[in-house]
């Protein structure tokens, strides 16, 4: 049976950085031995690290104000890595709260120093984006989250601030062209749109470090990383490197332009497919949908579990809605291919006929 | 050419893991989707997590006031999450400092509190283990590395404290049976002798935490990592799975026992080795070398270059020494085969006949 893997994370990866990941196993670079079994040190890594960094670079059309460090932890780290870096009593920080994943952010920042949730959409079950932000002219720095995976929401344009931007850009990572430079900091668990679990890259402006007097012990502090040049201790290497057959692989797809296009066409024919069906619904505000992760229910609830045990039967795989949420997510990342998306509205129409 | 792999780590690990590993990249568990696309809360995953939790108890023999979590980081992550959760104003770390790694941890749990260094081998270039510790009544903890990766030094048996004991294991974890019950707390990388980079273990008593009052982040909150059975967050699933097999291989060859037949096996042949050899000379005191790294020298170390070019051409990886300590370091872990030492021991000779 043909799967259709619409995983919210770790999730789809393109065919060709699976293939190329096995074959580093067996033998990385024509070393004779296994990407697992080299040194973190050597050249041959080294060149993985750089050359991850340069695209990364190029995809976001950043400059060298901005150092790109390959980490551990994921987001789960950086709400409180972000603030140990950036915050102290003095200071401010901005937080969007636009669902789970910003609600742990300001959890975790609230440790080190003051903090102020400028949007709260609990009042609408998290199913808008507010852009209406009552930023304090002494914020540290805004926080957002690009897309919010389990609500199915999204930022379409990024509010202005005059304090520093910082962006949870974990599941929503190169989706298309955007404007990077207006973050001063950003951060992605690799697990959805730039490879497997176990590395989260951090983008960051040098100029905005060092400006509390904490100390930070060296693995969290991102000048000590900067400085060794994204290798202070040994590197999750393998998720690394997936990172750059992936990041290889977009830019072979024709960059950000490509994914954008290819991302709208699976999300259009999506949520016109959920509009077009009195079965099923979609409660997120139109303007603020993602193209990533679409959130939608039956409109008869009693018909859920009918419909998720359907899909389970045609292949289609992790559609069921986040725990607190329930309903449906299908998750549409970059290695989605529309065949997927139209696989699945094929099933949607097909249930709507028969119930 | 026939490689042998003496890397310090990442490093060698054994053939039947790799093929399983690429194997699960193009198909996991009959998944018929690859182990990097897997959700990290399906229950394939989440046995993946307790077999291998099972597995490092037994081989520990440990019960169930341990807990046993695979985070990240590494071990230099373990250097401030240890006093984060064990150390505060009130209490003292005792700790000894036998290398570069030991050095590491004494200057980051300074941040968390008193520490007292109770042993530091520096005046002898940290050649030997001091065992005459003064450890203060008063002390919280012990930490320990137990084998020093970089000098060549081990622990054979363990200090004796009403402190409580915690152990850095990154570079000797399950290379024979030993005392594990003597800890409170261990921690181990796993790319040396439990898998690839990129996940790091950590087995702790229940009982030890929760007795400061430092509000710690979810991330760095062992009890948090503890109540969500090791998946917090997105865990590395791939580096987790290549830790499994790679359990699963050593109980399959006959477990911490054969490890250790192994182990002596290896390391003894090469001391005897050096310690037959004029040219060759090991400056660690016979009753401290370490079973997994052996670190010596060049008798006349103008000859140093033309040695390790010689390895270099016969296919001898990773043998030179660190790079503050310089000569030759061969690191024997688990899944280096004997074969791989008689080599390199025949090397040897046949170059201190030429010179």
């Amino acid at each position: 049976m043909q799967l259709h893997n619409f995983n919210s994370g770790p999730s789809i990866l393109p065919q060709e950085v699976l293939e190329k990941a096995a074959a580093a196993i067996h033998n990385f670079n024509n070393t004779g031995l296994s990407i697992l079994e080299i040194g973190h040190r050597t050249s041959h890594f080294v060149e993985v690290v750089k050359e991850a960094q340069t695209i990364v670079k190029r995809l976001m059309d950043i400059g060298d104000d901005y150092e790109v460090l390959f980490l551990q932890g994921g987001a789960t780290m950086q709400f409180m890595q972000v603030p140990m870096n950036l915050l102290d009593e003095n200071g401010l920080a901005a937080i969007c709260d636009n669902g789970v994943w910003g609600n742990k952010a300001v959890k975790e920042a609230s440790l080190f120093g003051p903090v102020k949730v400028v949007s709260d959409t609990a009042d609408k079950k998290h199913t808008y984006i507010n852009k209406a932000l009552d930023i304090p002219s002494n914020a540290t720095y805004l926080h957002i989250t690009t897309n919010n995976t389990v609500e199915g929401t999204q930022w379409h344009s990024y509010p202005q601030t005059s304090a520093l931007l910082v962006g949870d850009m974990s599941s929503d990572i190169f989706c298309r062209p955007t404007n990077f430079k207006a973050f001063d900091l950003m951060y992605a668990g690799a697990q959805k749109n730039m490879g497997a679990a176990g590395v989260t890259m951090v983008v960051v402006k040098k100029e905005i470090l060092g400006k509390t007097n904490r100390k930070i012990p060296a693995i969290l502090d991102y000048r000590k990383h900067i400085e060794a040049g994204s290798l202070l201790n040994t590197p999750p290497v393998f998720s690394i490197y997936v990172s750059l057959l992936t990041l290889r692989w977009i830019e072979a797809q024709g960059g950000l332009a490509a994914m954008e296009k290819l991302n709208l066409a699976k999300s259009n024919l999506l949520y016109n497919t959920i509009d077009s069906l009195s079965a099923f619904h979609c409660p997120i505000a139109k303007e603020d949908r993602s193209i990533m992760n679409a959130v939608f229910f039956l409109t008869d609830a009693s018909k859920e579990e009918a419909f998720l045990a359907l899909c389970k039967t045609e292949g289609m795989i992790g559609v069921k809605g986040y725990r607190t949420v329930g309903g449906i997510r299908v998750s549409m990342y970059n290695a989605l291919p529309y065949s997927s998306v139209e696989a699945f509205c094929n099933l949607m129409k097909s249930f709507a006929e028969k119930i």
